[in-house]
């Protein structure tokens, strides 16, 4: 080795950060792969209409997850399931003292779901780690690409290495007709070892979500990314109203007690409340019932489903109040009953400020327009937001329709909520100093 | 026989008229007799939780109506049961050439009723005849007690003796799980020779109804006796609402189209158009169902059915009409598609204008004060109106409760209700000429 070639290696080592910086920011996921791989994922449980049921622990379930699995092979990640039934693709990073980032999402699917509420974070974690493989990136971090099982029905991966499952929790019967336990068993977990599968906090580095927003807000506006706040709470309470039951022939109307009269106003009121202040709270009355529920007999009994949700605990209660407080003047003047049941609430899970932050500069280095908004829908984000920071990543939703066979986001802004995620993970893993 | 003597008989002969008009004015049925038969009646499919379900063509109705025929018997009428199905207990009149004066109502009951809608008209009427044969007194007409079969499944036998029933008619399955056909057999009618029941229009010198209210209007005024000026007609159609089914969580709440939300608008809408107008209509919407039905979901289509009530058939047209004006405005402003079903009509059925004021000057001379009156409900007197003039006589229901275990007329009520029926009887009988 002459004295030239030592100067250049010289120069080159000095450089190589840099160099490999620049190389790193001009790097894109394959968008056309992806799509293919999407619609690779779709054919198991594709409904005749459209969409899919591939409903956890089905047999669509079970072949989407070996899919899955070969594609993380491809993409040269180790691939395990752990004993909750997640499937971890895991890659090496440079520093083995570091925790891992955690990269993914979904693939199971509501009964006549669509084709990308989990599938677009899943297949889009994968595509980032197959970029990072075929550019030979080398992260600082460990890499996890993971598919939380069971998503639809609540959250059953992420809560089992987070919170953890109970036995009550085991015992309940998903959508496919299997308990929890049974179904973990079948995707490959080990009910008996789900103590193993829990991870401390701390034990992360961080979880990063690529997920379709299911609103309309992004495509209305024509933003790109959603940088997620936070996942809203959920209350649910059924509303019983209690009125009389009667010949509708032969009651006058001045003497009626009319349970659903006074159910339909306080439907209004509902809405009233709910709009009535500023922000992106909403507030649904999505099933009803009535008795006896005949043409000629006056409603005596109605029971509606009230459904709350907002990114901070204090609102949904304050707006659940001005409900019962609505509730008990229409009770007064319509002669009727009106209790609630005992609310059933999950709490608000905000994401972490740094990541939003990060999320958010990365997308506008990328010339992405943003918007900080709160998912309205639950994801396994909330979940793992107990063992370390999360950051959530929303891409438009056409139309806003989600849990339907029409659901549809465009190639192009899966392709960019790709890159915004490999861009994240890249930076987060350059920038991230725990000591700091 | 000397002078005296003779004089003495021509005083009673000259007198005769007058003094038995005297003493039928002061002829009383025995409203004890009466209670305590329809105390024996309401044994035949008691119910443990109160009431009965006594519905047609079951035990419990054959039951009943054996107890209803021996009651007859006693009564010294001679009894049959017509090919329909119903059963007349007849009682000659002093003139043959007159047609028969019809009184009667029912004995079936619809599931989990009450002990007096149609058992007061049908024992009360038997009670009549018992009164008249006790006190020997003879009318010029033929009287006719009837108990019509099936008046809870659709005035099934007054319907089968006036207009006729069509084949579709007997072959739908009543509540029992029978068809008509079969349960006009099992009740001792003939099917196959419905044509020989039918009576033409002006075989009946006129037909008189007691019944009970099933409203709360006497009761709350304290008056003794409805004159009913008809019974109500009746519209039935079913209103769906079409939004749009989507993610309650992520779909802002000016971005929805909510069909139940809708609904609830229109809900309101209906008692509005109902009440705004002065008079005794009314609307009932008893049943409504939503899809698809979940806390998160919101709604996409709603179905409820709408229900009219009025005497006069232009009024529940122009009810109607703005009823689908409300709901063109409504699906407007809600972004939701608002339809309704053909309606399915009932017409009025007014009773005789003379009947009415016979009714009425009798209840007065009996000391009780009377208000006019439509029925909401439907009773077989509307089809009896078909083929002769009709009369009915309401008496107070407690609580304007109906078709329920805790449906309840006062005894007294009862037996006025009976009393004003033997002398409405009575003066119809002595006063009418249909020649003059």
């Amino acid at each position: 080795m002459n004295c030239n070639e030592v100067r250049r290696i010289l120069v080159l080592l000095l450089l190589a950060p840099a160099i490999a910086q620049a190389q790193s920011s001009s790097l894109r996921v394959n968008g056309q792969r992806l799509m293919q791989h999407l619609s690779e994922l779709a054919q198991f449980g594709k409904n005749p209409q459209g969409g899919v049921s591939r409903v956890a622990y089905t047999n669509a379930d079970l072949q989407g997850r070996d899919y899955a699995m070969g594609l993380m092979r491809a993409a040269k990640l180790e691939v395990s399931i752990d004993p909750a039934g997640n499937i971890v693709g895991s890659r090496a990073g440079s520093d083995s003292s570091l925790p891992p980032i955690l990269i993914g999402s979904h693939i199971d699917s509501v009964p006549e779901g669509g084709n990308y509420d989990g599938d677009v974070g899943s297949l889009g974690a994968i595509e980032v780690a197959q970029t990072l493989n075929e550019s030979k990136v080398q992260l600082r971090h460990p890499l996890q690409v993971i598919i939380f099982q069971n998503e639809e029905g609540g959250t059953i991966g992420s809560q089992a290495i987070s919170t953890g499952l109970s036995e009550r929790d085991l015992n309940l019967v998903s959508q496919s007709g299997k308990t929890i336990r049974e179904g973990t068993k079948l995707v490959g977990g080990d009910p008996a070892r789900l103590a193993e599968a829990k991870r401390r906090f701390g034990s992360i580095a961080g979880y990063f979500e690529l997920h379709i927003e299911q609103g309309g807000t992004l495509e209305k506006e024509n933003i790109a990314i959603g940088v997620v706040e936070g996942i809203v709470g959920i209350l649910h309470s059924d509303v019983t109203v209690e009125g009389f039951a009667n010949h509708a022939g032969t009651t006058p109307m001045d003497q009626r007690r009319d349970a659903l009269l006074a159910a339909s106003q306080l439907i209004q009121a509902v809405n009233r409340v709910v709009r009535s202040a500023p922000g992106r709270q909403v507030g649904n009355v999505g099933k009803i019932q009535v008795w006896p529920g005949a043409y000629n007999v006056i409603p005596g009994k109605v029971v509606f489903g009230l459904e709350l949700r907002d990114l901070h605990a204090n609102k949904i209660t304050s707006m659940f109040e001005d409900i019962q407080a609505e509730a008990r003047q229409i009770g007064q003047t319509s002669g009727t009953k009106i209790s609630f049941t005992e609310p059933v609430v999950s709490q608000p899970a905000l994401t972490d400020a740094q990541f939003q932050k990060l999320i958010d500069s990365t997308a506008h280095e990328l010339g992405f327009g943003t918007k900080v908004m709160p998912s309205g829908a639950g994801h396994d984000a909330q979940e793992i937001a107990n063992i370390g920071p999360v950051g959530m990543i929303f891409i438009p939703s056409v139309g806003g329709i989600s849990h339907s066979p029409r659901e549809f986001s465009k190639p192009e802004d899966i392709a960019n909520g790709a890159n915004v995620l490999l861009h994240v993970v890249l930076n987060f893993d350059r920038n991230h100093h725990p000591d700091k």
